[in-house]
């Protein structure tokens, strides 16, 4: 794989991830950070996630390939006006929902050039200091509507993909944010809201300090995320999120009912369904 | 630390690991099993977790120690029958609900005999072959109602504990069960609940096999916990894990509305709120 000039829109937990594989795997000749926050942006300089930060527009000059690792609404934003910029480079998103920035540039001329992905890694912490080494290694990564970029570009996106260790799939952008939904978004909200619960109900905080087991910790985990990231996708993937956040609260209420009516059977039936989880996860 | 004849009723995730721990910390002489399931009866033996299995009249009659890990509604169907039987052995309980076995006991001659105990440990995972060398070390352990047990069971029970890496909090059981449904029940409701909202809409089981994220597998791995454990325990702290659990609901429906409605900036609120948890989180 020849080194290219790459630059990484968004330098923080998952742009500067992605930087650090970029360059551990040869990938990259130069790696060009940008970043709106200046705090971030020095700090990836000092991490030495990037050799440079510099404006969006000079990036877009000074580079092959151009990753975004912003939130998905400014992700819609920024797509239109880099792909007019932009003479052959490659441009690649990673956000978490797919279909409203592919239907933002669907008739753009330069629409081959992009390619939509979403690989299937990130952890609760955010900006250039939560970056991590070995990310995304083993983890699946969705490229959507790969009928709709260039065949020069998906074949280099796919290849950097399984470079940084990553395994393919592909699904057309609707499928994704479904599916997405489940996986994914669903999780966010139930530890959001988890966290908000124990906030409300345990005025005890030492209490929650010195109790909490790993079992609670790992519920609750995911609402230590960046606000800025999540609204976006939620906001997104509107439809598809209420949907199953809607069941969420029924399932919910199943369990509260089997409670209240001291209904050991039915309780009992709930878990075990729960319980068929295990065929599924890894 | 004299070496104790010590008996374990109930010998799996919980029973195994703490068997595990009284022989590597040089606490038992010998170990004995008492276990109702034949086949977690044979495989403790096999697996070495416990010396041998015998009923549990043989159990009482030779062990200076019983250790009760058994759902804790066998627990308060058992302990008066146990007591009833004993001379002067430490009798233990380690349920995660604690109101309902001290009351059971309360007036009992022998209440003195009995300590009630809930070390902050645990994994999805049942049976003998879930136990694992090392649990408990590190985590919290709940005396309940200390002042109910004679003091030199509460000394043994105390430096047992210590000796097993778990650092002691005492607390009324009242109070246990209220601050239990907060950071450890109400995260296994959410889990079930999410498993059988993941389950029952996305019919593409594939889908979630190969997109699961770290993070999905964080919020819904305590749903493959065991339903025998877990519905006494919902049905014995009914009054605090229906509190907790409405709370639950209604913060979630927060999440819901705020999506409906479109307004960012509440959920941009509701997820900083969330965000508190860092805080706290050790």
């Amino acid at each position: 794989m020849e080194r290219k000039r790459i630059a990484i829109v968004g330098v923080g937990l998952i742009g500067g991830s992605l930087a650090i594989q970029l360059h551990e795997k040869k990938i990259s000749s130069k790696l060009i950070g940008v970043d709106v926050n200046p705090v971030h942006a020095k700090k990836a300089v000092e991490l030495e996630l990037v050799d440079e930060v510099v404006s969006l527009d000079e990036a877009i000059n000074q580079s092959d390939i151009i990753f975004l690792a912003i939130p998905v609404d400014i992700v819609v934003e920024l797509l239109p006006a880099i792909l007019n910029k932009i003479k052959d480079q490659i441009v690649i998103d990673l956000g978490s929902t797919k279909l409203q920035s592919i239907n933002a540039i669907k008739t753009h001329p330069k629409r081959g050039r992009f390619v939509a992905t979403h690989p299937m890694w990130g952890t609760e912490y955010s900006g250039p200091e939560a970056a991590v080494k070995g990310a995304f290694e083993n983890k699946a990564v969705i490229i959507c509507n790969p009928e709709e970029s260039d065949a020069d570009a998906l074949e280099w996106v796919k290849a950097m993909y399984k470079k940084i260790g990553m395994h393919l799939l592909e699904m057309e952008a609707k499928a994704h944010d479904l599916h997405a939904a489940y996986v994914s978004h669903i999780s966010h909200i139930t530890s959001f809201a988890l966290a908000n619960t124990v906030l409300e109900k345990e005025k005890e905080q030492q209490a929650i300090f010195e109790l909490a087991s790993a079992g609670f910790e790992s519920t609750v985990r995911l609402a230590k995320s960046n606000p800025a990231m999540w609204v976006p996708i939620f906001m997104q993937n509107k439809e598809n999120v209420l949907d199953v956040l809607k069941e969420h609260i029924s399932q919910l209420t199943r369990f509260k009912e089997s409670i209240e009516k001291n209904d050991n059977e039915y309780l009992l039936r709930l878990i075990e369904e729960a319980n068929k989880i295990r065929k599924i996860l890894k």
